[in-house]
């Protein structure tokens, strides 16, 4: 029974038998002390945890039994166990290609981003102010995008290049005002993309051709209904086709050309943006970013202007602050799917901006010159081995060639690829008769050599490797326009300088190495170094996603035991770790969902049933995989209005699909109702879909599944410990009970997923291997107990908050006994009228005191919900609490007219050091009074470095490549 | 000839044969471009690198073949490399002890200090202002130790046991007033310790006595001449010993009592303050910093109050700012060689920052219960393992132990260890009959029953391991006084708040990873990513420095190519990496002058010739060596002056042993005299002694050996990349010619050194082994041409900075083209008269400019010393040439009476943001012109965090640990 769980509360204290080790991990990731943990229970007024949880969480669904997972590791135990089993994967030389590539990452980079908790603890930059650093990285990455495509811009990263693609797709049709039905795909498009692109065209009803384009009857079969095609460039058999001609075929036809590219491929050859594509996608990976067995690395999208508005995903531009400086901001943040719900036209939210900063990175610290003496070596080495292997007497299928190679050997692929693998070597098995080869820039001679070898049949075949001088790029598809001319890109060459520069971006970020990130619904908890330390271990981090199974035995297992762990946490029966992120995680269940009703003849089962408190993402997934989206309403206290559910469920009884449930609730309580709604939607046919944001409330306390729910996604970037990164990576799993488990995501490539699979929803078959061992470890090392506590503090450490603001702040929905779950809304919307503040200036003012906002207007307009994890410390709370009332009193003297309702310390917030030195000060308040309002502030300011954003200007004159050099300051 | 290998300057840009691999280091390693190369050979005023080298380097010295060394290894190469020499390393489980054990190094303080450039690259903080972050750490540091030790001060470190306790041994002698001679050691210390202490006590002529402390007859022996004693407690056989009435003996004999000891033991036992040792000294490296195969470690030095203005080394005390705030600096700094040269007591200099830092930061995580829960599990296990082997029918020698167990076995003690060897553990081996254990934080369960089952006649032996509930530590040993009650050690236990104070003090300190550091003789250049990476890979970091030899192969080849490598670039014979710091590799090379003198019959050579300009550790070393300093003069131009120096070397004749000379000499000039000055040297029976600091001017255009020196140390923490860490680890090996290589340092326990060795000078035989393949990976990467490059570079970068700031200010010592070596000096002592500054006001006005100071007042007072060495790119040196002319027009402006000779704005620098946002400002120039006097620093400002610190007051109210917390601001 629940007494009993409760009472093995874990305290974060040492143990202290004799003999056990000492180097425990939840005392280290949980932040308060046992001794706090008891003032906040007494603040809170409940004797202990167990009677907290009894009047947070509702009886019916409090879980009986502990986890059923091993007790926790140790930190040094888990390295130990690590090893041994990251030494089970087997690190080949893999020339598979197919859109991923080694790479050399440079030290320097590797070190200092991805390996640095100043930057991968940050979260996604809505607040400019305090993340500028970040956004000029993203800057430079969507400009050297825009540079290398030739496009005119380019966004801040999305997920892969599959569902890059994907929404390429998507926008084509958007694009179109006509009608229109038909999307071509050439069939030299990698697979893995074709095939992402046809699990997002069936949500919609596209009809996706896959054929020759080129050789296609487009005037004929598509004249009216053509909304756009794909082409690979070059092509997956490594093939440079002529798409000019094509591309204004096309446009006759009002559809739009869509080029899947390689960015290395492009610095000599011309850009897809000059013969006449529309857009460009791919993957960044190869500019710097480990393989990691498929992921995480950061795909493109960049387009021509006309465009713009309709590109998903986050899009940095350049505006100004208050003092008319030049700053940098998310662009366009309207077209976010929070706001446009339905009727977005793509679901993306969490991106890879960490990647994108590597890769940018990669491509400022080598320069133009650099990335293109890079490329121009690849192709040396492909040269010479396409000529030594012609004169073996094999025949190249593809004539035209940057970096790739199809050699045909009638029936004999098989064999040459069994024979490299006793060399260490992985070829591409494109067919019986054809095995691909792809070079990149960790190739050396002697590996050329080794090749050749492999096609050789003298087993003693010597080569001098000489360059041959017969030119193997067509001298049309030689690029001629410069590229990366910005002074970013020219300028950080020497160590020295890339180190001074990332430092220097770093240095303006505010992450958790400074202060709580109190974000509701985004639980930005510890990211723990040892967590962090295997991801760049050579064995995780230089695999190919499409490597023989064999070679990936230690991901096997890390795969393995994690969606084993996922499936004990939530009560599901099934897993999939496929989707890169929280919203690919939604619509990848609520497609499995379709699956499951078309399985059973229930064709017309497409009603999602949303409450209106749902994130954006919610409706937005929804309408992605084809639904209807039907809202339900919430009553005052912020409980779903179960008449209306029942209403609406009845009503839309037989073509009812699902229902969208998050819970905890988005307003942060555990509602009495859950179970109730599950059993009414269950009634009506339908599935009922959670969205598993705030796991981090039930974990060892409920199940998703003991709920109700039939599916669910997990945001391991939330609950499980993968960092933010600045906006990404994110791993976003989907746990199903039973019945569903056979329609889990599939993979053309690498089997996953159930017999009856949906499509993939990621180009690699299992997402981002790399960052997997993140959350294994996490698990490993809490063990059952340490969940269990982790979740105790969370519950405890939101009350508690809620309690101290109370005094200060109206707390928005909390239970009948009071009591929030994991997170807490605090209400300021009574300002607005009192003294002319909004949750927006709050917001500014907080960064005064050196914290990041809570979420704001989320899911309430003019509101502030806070999340404060398990894992900050009493004192941490305290601060920000003091911090909060502070500002309160600061309210008061605008309320009292001590300060003007205009030009007050709130809304001239956030104040910049540059403010605070002018020599003329006209406020009515100090200097001092902007700057340390609180005495801690005198030892712990961390300085916004740009004052407050003017956001209508940046969307006016949306500039969203680096700004000319005669903007900036000199040097 | 020359120009041959002139002509082969290795351009920093990309390679362009087809297929060689790209990611080349000397251009990374390297600051500028090709094309800004020539932009300042051109500001020179020379056509090429050809003729700054033959107009900056004398034509007799210079030498006429390229470096006979490896072409450089890409970066990538380096890594397979380093990883196929590593895995030749063989982490076995150690239990050797001896001051040595295994640790469990917490992730996020490996990671986040270890490893993070904006800790190991930052300078000794001898500019408090910008360095607070170090200070605080290292005031940790010395409480941590005050307080396990029971001492009143302790200083922020020492560079290994040994030498601690040989410096003991020296304060010993200067702390009693009347003369004597006798300095008396227990023989139950290590025997590394015994050691280094005999090596250093010959230069004095002190007569060492080895014996059993409690049993020696010291009131007849020793009535009068007994300066002091050591002893070791717990002691190397493991057994604690009562030395509390010894300790009053001692006294009334007017001895001092050194105690060598253990941290982590102190958590348990009555610390030797407690008992009346006067001196506590030890190896901080348990307290979680890697083994390391021998360092490098921080060692402790703490003392009873009254000695304390005698204390070694660098001591952190607590001051004011000009505010009045609470603000940290290096106290005593009259105490430091420099000033005192050779009347020092001490020529430590370089120290072992880091590793003191990340002992403290371990200190801080765990907290005093977690420290002493460790400590008590040790003892819990030794305890245990006790019990069981005597069980078996051993012997256990010592009665009372800690973590240490002294087996005996009859005839059989290698017997067992070679048992032991086999299933991978090795103990220590203390004579025929005795085998010695010690156990550490490491160590499982499992790993006692592995070591029960090596003494166990029964291969199958199970056993239970039940703590036995006899105490081991006798009562009257038990520590009953509280330690670290600090604030500090019992704040930050959870991950996230450790990691925020890390990035806490990390934030107020400028390292490289900021701006240029222009010190000259410091050498401040880039410390490659790639060269620290290896430093913490486990094969490398978890080695006993005392297993046997076939366990260390990779550290052997790195060593042996090392020492091939150095010996190459310098032209000497043999080399020595046992010395840990510049002043140590002094002193190594002056007694192995002193032996070889000896071993020729020439006893009486003992007068040591150093030119008034040299560096305080010369002289310092040469009275720790026994010699009698005589100075030699230097010319107006700072050349030395030839005819005092051959005055000199005639007087001494007959008592002549060596010349210390500095090349280029410590004014950064290449003098032309120096040859005839080895020669004159040579020619009356003395050998000469190259002082390396300036060696990085030397590389591929001259050797020392080619110069005429016999012996030179190396500052591989300049020249060869090695971090400075805030003040150390360093290493400074010696090279000297055939002639002296049989007398390179041995050691007790491994064999190092020729076959007439003079004693060890370190306590681990190779010194800090850890850190050797930072220098190792540096050469290999640079290669000969690299390694010209450098120089060049680094002659140019000088010459170039020299040329612009001509106009501005006097440059002192050129040669007689006008040219400087790596460095030059600018004289600032005019404006004492012109307008009231001096050096500091400079020092202290450029970190408004976000700069560190050039070396300060050395070698010439009131004057600053410039290196920009060649890792900074023109546009660094551009950055802070102008900063430099900036300041010049704001001393115009006093000079020009426009601001007052005081309360201007040098004198107020540095400016904090605290200064600069008081409501009230009545300074003769703006805010702004204090804080953004050129337009860089609107983007790129580096914050002081306190404003200028008051010295006079830190040395008269010296307080030497955490400053009670009701100082502290509220958090
Ligand atoms: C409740 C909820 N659902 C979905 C998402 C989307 O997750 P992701 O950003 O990983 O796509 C979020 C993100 O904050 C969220 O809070
Ligand atoms: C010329 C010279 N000699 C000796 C030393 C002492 O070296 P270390 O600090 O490594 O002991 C220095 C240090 O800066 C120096 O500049
Ligand atoms: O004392 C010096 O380090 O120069």
């Amino acid at each position: 029974n629940f007494s009993k769980t409760s009472r093995k509360f874990s305290s974060t204290s040492l143990k202290n038998d004799a003999f056990s080790p000492l180097d425990t991990f939840p005392r280290r990731h949980n932040g308060s002390s046992d001794a706090e943990i008891k003032v906040m229970l007494e603040a809170i007024g409940v004797k202990d945890m167990e009677e907290l949880v009894l009047k947070a969480v509702p009886a019916n669904i409090r879980s009986t039994e502990s986890l059923a997972l091993e007790e926790g590791l140790t930190e040094s135990e888990l390295m130990e166990r690590l090893k041994s089993i990251v030494s089970k994967n087997k690190v080949y030389r893999s020339y598979i290609g197919m859109g991923y590539t080694n790479t050399i990452v440079p030290s320097v980079i590797l070190r200092n981003i991805l390996e640095s908790p100043g930057w991968y603890t940050q979260y996604t930059p809505y607040q400019p102010e305090i993340s500028q650093g970040r956004l000029e990285s993203l800057l430079n990455f969507q400009t050297m995008v825009t540079d290398l495509t030739g496009m005119d811009l380019a966004n801040a990263s999305l997920l892969d290049e599959g569902t890059a693609a994907a929404e390429a797709m998507l926008i084509s049709f958007s694009a179109r005002k006509q009608k229109c039905n038909t999307f071509f795909v050439d069939e030299k498009c990698h697979p893995q993309t074709i095939a992402c692109l046809k699990t997002r065209s069936e949500g919609f009803g596209i009809n996706v051709i896959v054929g020759d384009a080129l050789k296609y009857d487009f005037e004929n079969q598509h004249k009216n209904d053509l909304a756009g095609v794909l082409v690979q460039y070059p092509a997956t058999d490594g093939n440079i086709n002529d798409y000019s001609d094509f591309s204004a075929k096309i446009h006759s036809l009002g559809g739009q050309v869509v080029c899947a590219t390689d960015l290395m491929a492009l610095t000599l050859l011309t850009p897809p943006g000059e013969w006449g594509a529309d857009i460009a996608v791919g993957n960044s990976q190869r500019f710097g970013v480990p393989l990691g067995y498929g992921g995480p690395h950061a795909a493109f999208f960049s387009c021509k202007d006309r465009l713009k508005r309709r590109m998903p995903g986050r899009l940095v531009g350049v505006s100004r602050d208050a003092s008319g400086n030049k700053a940098y901001r998310l662009s366009l943040q309207t077209r976010e799917q929070h706001i446009r719900r339905e009727k977005a036209t793509s679901n993306i939210c969490t991106a890879q901006a960490l990647l994108a900063n590597m890769a940018a990175m990669y491509a400022i610290y080598h320069g133009p010159e650099g990335v293109t003496a890079i490329a121009r070596r690849i192709h040396n080495l492909t040269n010479t081995l396409a000529e030594e292997i012609k004169q073996m007497g094999y025949q190249i299928k593809n004539e035209a060639f940057f970096d790739t190679l199809n050699v045909h050997i009638e029936g004999g692929a098989d064999d040459i690829i069994r024979k490299a693998l006793t060399v260490n070597i992985n070829f591409r098995r494109v067919d019986n008769n054809t095995v691909g080869i792809t070079l990149d820039e960790t190739v050396k001679k002697e590996d050329v050599l080794d090749i050749i070898q492999v096609f050789s049949k003298d087993s003693n075949k010597k080569s001098n490797l000489v360059l041959p001088d017969k030119p193997t790029i067509p001298q049309k598809f030689i690029r001629t326009s410069p590229y990366m001319q910005h002074r970013v890109f020219n300028s950080y060459h020497s160590e020295t300088e890339i180190l001074r520069y990332i430092y220097h971006l770093q240095s303006k970020d505010l992450s958790l190495a400074h202060s709580m990130i109190p974000l509701g619904s985004c639980t930005m908890k510890l990211n723990a170094t040892t967590e962090m330390i295997p991801i760049t271990w050579p064995e995780f981090a230089n695999i190919h996603p499409f490597v023989p199974a064999d070679q990936a035995e230690g991901y096997e297992v890390i795969i393995k035991e994690l969606e084993h762990d996922l499936a004990v946490i939530t009560g599901f029966d099934g897993i999939s770790l496929q989707p890169n992120s929280g919203a690919q995680g939604e619509y990848t269940g609520l497609r499995i969902i379709r699956a499951y009703h078309k399985s059973r003849g229930d064709d017309k089962r497409n009603v999602c049933l949303i409450p209106v408190s749902a994130h954006g993402t919610n409706p937005a997934s929804a309408a992605m995989a084809g639904m209807e989206v039907v809202p339900v309403k919430c009553e005052n206290n912020g409980d779903l209005d179960m008449k209306d559910l029942e209403l609406k469920a009845t009503k839309y009884k037989d073509k009812l699909a699902a229902f969208m449930v998050t819970y905890p609730s988005t307003f942060g309580v555990f509602e009495n109702g859950v179970v109730k709604a599950c059993e009414i939607i269950h009634q009506n046919g339908g599935q009922v879909y959670m969205d598993g944001a705030n796991l981090n409330a039930q974990i060892g306390l409920c199940t998703p599944a003991g709920i109700g729910a039939d599916v669910c996604h997990l945001n391991l970037h939330k609950t499980f410990c993968i960092p933010h990164g600045g906006g990404g990576p994110g791993v976003g799993p989907v746990g199903v009970k039973s019945h569903l488990v056979p329609f889990l995501p599939g993979h053309p490539i690498v089997k996953t997923g159930g017999d009856k699979c949906i499509g993939p929803v990621s180009a690699a078959p299992f997402g981002s291997p790399d960052i997997l061992p993140i959350s294994w470890a996490y698990i490993k090392m809490m063990g059952s107990k340490g969940l269990t506590s982790a979740t105790h503090l969370a519950l405890l450490n939101a009350n508690y908050m809620a309690v101290r603001l109370s005094n200060h702040y109206k707390i928005l929905y909390v239970n009948q006994q009071g009591m929030c779950a994991h997170e807490f809304i605090i209400d300021v919307r009574p300002f607005q009228k009192t003294a002319n503040i909004e949750a927006i200036d709050i917001a500014k003012r907080l960064q005064d005191y050196g914290f990041h906002s809570p979420t704001m207007s989320w899911p309430v307009a003019n509101t502030l919900m806070i999340e404060p994890t398990e894992s900050e410390s009493k004192a941490e709370l305290d601060r920000f609490c003091d911090a909060m009332i502070s500002i309160r009193e600061e309210i008061r003297s605008i309320e009292k007219g001590q300060q003007p309702k205009e030009n007050n310390i709130l809304k001239n917030s956030p104040h910049t050091i540059e403010m605070l030195t002018k020599t003329t000060w006209d406020k009515a308040y100090s200097r001092e009074q902007a700057a340390f309002p609180l005495k801690y502030l005198k030892t712990h300011k961390f300085w916004p470095s740009v004052g407050r954003l003017d956001d209508a200007y940046g969307d006016i004159n949306l500039i969203c490549s680096c700004p000319p050099v005669e903007d900036y300051l000199e040097n």
